[in-house]
């Protein structure tokens, strides 16, 4: 049986910071696992495509694009997880030093992330390729600056 | 500057079983990792409308229609997780061992979360606390069956 997505959202573009109001975390390590949850959601959500922008696995349109619809909702939450006082786990005290280059960082992400989706949705292999790699790119410039080495 | 959410997703409808063929993961812990990330996202973005659910803070009809959109994507994400193999994490055995009760609560869960969305779309108070109720009793009745006790 198949299921369904019910992204209805019916009005096609809903602020997310209406939802932040009440995003407060009672304490910074519950900040801490739900940004660090939506980064292992989105590694693995985009994770999977890359064998198919390797040409490893046969692109299949509606796939990429149903993944990617997925994608871009994750790819909107964590920043509210990095909220002040919640220092630690995964991220480098530079993520409250620098806040103005860890949003340009954010920025950047999700602007590739809006080309992305765009290029999904053509259902052209070339167009998503040469975003999913320009995403990528995103990522690890972020983590490279933000994140404490593994 | 407000962020926004493009969960255009223009079809309205999306299977996510066009993506589950790609969700393959490479060995049980990612598929630990990831169900147990979305259920923690799950968890986050639902407790934070109890508050509102209790009468403890105003309801405000677009911030919750916001989030349980959010929240509909998410609650179609932990499933792929469950997979063969995958045992251990915070699951009970019996999810492996009880796979059509497991699927039950999971259906019975996706079908609460349908009428949340209905609801949260209508903007009716009543109607959302009734419908964030039941979801809540949803959510306990396959923890109770399936979650180990923390």
């Amino acid at each position: 049986m198949k299921k369904k997505i019910a992204v209805l959202a019916s009005a096609a573009m809903l602020t997310l910071a209406a939802t932040s109001s009440m995003a407060q975390f009672a304490k910074g390590e519950d900040a801490i696992k739900y940004r660090e949850s939506a980064m292992a959601l989105i590694g693995s959500h985009f994770g999977r495509m890359a064998p198919v922008a390797k040409k490893e696995v046969p692109y299949n349109a509606e796939q990429i694009k149903a993944n990617v619809a997925v994608l871009s909702v994750l790819a909107q939450l964590p920043w509210a997880g990095f909220a002040p006082g919640s220092e630690g786990g995964e991220s480098k005290d530079d993520v409250w030093l620098d806040p103005e280059g860890f949003k340009q960082a954010e920025d950047d992400f999700l602007a590739a992330m809006d080309k992305l989706t765009v290029a999904a949705d053509s259902g052209d292999f070339d167009a998503f390729r040469v975003a999913f790699g320009n995403t990528g790119k995103s990522c690890k410039s972020c983590h490279d600056a933000y994140r404490k080495e593994k």
